[in-house]
């Protein structure tokens, strides 16, 4: 697998031109920087947790992103509803573990997501994808306690066992999918002082994947142009503060310009 | 129905003064940033949503905002008790149907709301307010599919059949009651890729009525007051990160020639 | 007591150093602003709020942070597990009675918090510490209808009847503690005007809590972080919404000059 700039370039396109809908059920605290960054690249966010909704929202939506970021017990039957509606409609389905590893309750939910209703993405830090498969990883709270590098063989087990394309977000971004890993060397230190970049990762895999029918594909176009966007808005930057916005100012702006000039994956 | 530079500056200079204690049951998205553009504009907003205190809560509110942007049954039951609170205390009720059309949900709930305890001022864009009345109306997860011109006619039905002030926001805002229909033409193009603008506009429609006695004036003055903060701030930023931080800041020092300079009311 | 400029430099670098696990249980408006505050800081943030997993994300936390900003009943139950659960693990637990004296469900859910699972600090303004004891106090929703050294009395008489340390924020920032009380006049009047600028105070209380064994001495150091991080900001602001993005970066950056320059502590 490989993606050039001219991939990621129409892949952004598409997005803007077709504005397709993301629906999220994600955590409260990346409600409005994840909705905001959507907005930015060009996708239509939409957010609904209730049962009594979501299978209905998934109806008019092109991609689904499940976050269990500050899950309960009511938020994670409304992701099984909406993730089975989703099969059902055959859109991609992206999950992010978040924090798994932290607690059982949620290792234990994201196994069962992924076994239930398995994604077609799943995007996590190198604690969160080794805990999924492995009782014994440590973590730090929904920080990382280990880099992903060293995730990447247990991203292959995982990837063969389901089937999702696997992204382990680090200083290198590895995305596993049926052709092989791919790395994406794109992104800033800084980013990690800004809270739920990675959650805004995921959602932008729904935003590709609801455009590109192969998930790996669509993870490194997420993955390649939040690191981009992130470089443009931290030389901007002089702290976490002014990078959140100039980070959506960036993904706004994005030309195949910047893409050609930044654009760092292997 | 008119509303002049100095009918609206001395609504901002009243909110300045009184700072109204403003009571929002509102979505997850938005509860951040909307408090965030009342305090700037000089109120001070509230968010409590336990069916244990929200009836308390409204009895020491101005106006009582319900906005259904991410509801579910328990939030739903909180609305219903805070409205009845509010029509007992008789202080002004703005609703915001977020998503109207999106699911039955959503559309039965706004209904049901309406009928129950009709609001003073009822804002949504065009694909909200025709799903109100109209049961075949398309939308696109909580973004327009129409423009704001094409809600006009069946706004005013639903002003008749309810009562309440109807503000339909789009490129032209349009805000209907009983002596007729107001047009706000301010207001810029990027607003629409920052998240929760239009639950914003709402906030602020609390705001105002908790100043002003007639509703239809009050959405009007709320609307100009998004669009001239939402220009200034626009002309200064290089995309939707930016503009959220140059919104606010607008709408904290707004003059009355910066009114007197850009509103464009009809 | 006193804090040296040494003193909240040591700490501050404790901090950056060791990045200590702050779990918070608070409320959706400052979620995404304090977790960022806590980053900047050096901190590293985690919210959990289910009954299912409060008490082992205690288990991977060197500080518990409760806000009641919007509480209900399962929420409620999930502070006092999390709380129980900090008490047996002996790490300290810091407590906001945001809206005490609002609601009675406020003040009374902050009452039985404060009987049933002493905290180490509580971080409140002048009209929620008064209505923790009096329940005459007046309030005007979650901001204060009094200043902070009106309730100096009140806040003498709580340390004394549940031993935590008592922070009274206002234009005048007091800790009471066991060697009496200690005044930081640091801080800018736009802060009033960003939401959940008290919120952010409380769970940096819990980062310094977590490298500093006297509670009092952590939140005097929270406090004056607090106020230098809003002085420098404010200076490069226009308005509130800058505030936010400025502030953010001041935290991100405070070094030992910043605080010999700033630091009113006294």
């Amino acid at each position: 697998m490989n993606v050039t700039t001219n991939d990621l370039w129409s892949a952004i396109r598409a997005i803007r031109e077709k504005a397709p809908v993301v629906h999220n059920i994600t955590n409260y605290v990346v409600m409005n920087s994840t909705a905001n960054a959507l907005l930015a690249l060009g996708a239509s966010p939409v957010m609904a947790h209730a049962e009594e909704e979501v299978e209905e929202m998934v109806g008019i939506a092109s991609a689904l992103v499940i976050n269990i970021g500050t899950l309960s017990p009511t938020w994670v039957r409304a992701m099984f509803r909406a993730a089975e509606a989703a099969r059902a409609k055959k859109i991609p389905i992206v999950l992010d573990p978040v924090g798994a590893g932290a607690t059982s309750y949620r290792t234990k939910t994201a196994r069962e997501l992924i076994r239930a209703v398995p994604p077609e993405i799943i995007r996590g830090n190198a604690s969160e994808i080794m805990a999924i498969l492995d009782a014994g990883a440590r973590t730090k709270g929904v920080d990382s306690a280990a880099s992903s590098d060293s995730a990447v063989a247990i991203g292959r087990e995982l990837h063969t066992e389901c089937g999702a394309a696997i992204c382990i977000s680090g200083e290198t971004d590895y995305v596993i999918g049926k052709t092989g890993v791919v790395k994406v060397r794109n992104g800033h230190i800084m980013m990690t002082r800004v809270t739920g970049l990675g959650c805004t990762a995921t959602a932008l895999c729904g935003a590709f994947a609801a455009v590109n029918p192969d998930p790996a594909a669509a993870a490194a176009e997420a993955m390649a142009v939040m690191g981009i966007a992130g470089e443009i808005g931290a030389a901007r930057s002089e702290g976490p503060g002014s990078l959140q916005l100039h980070f959506l100012d960036a993904l706004y702006r994005l030309s195949a310009d910047d893409i050609d000039r930044y654009l760092k994956i292997e």
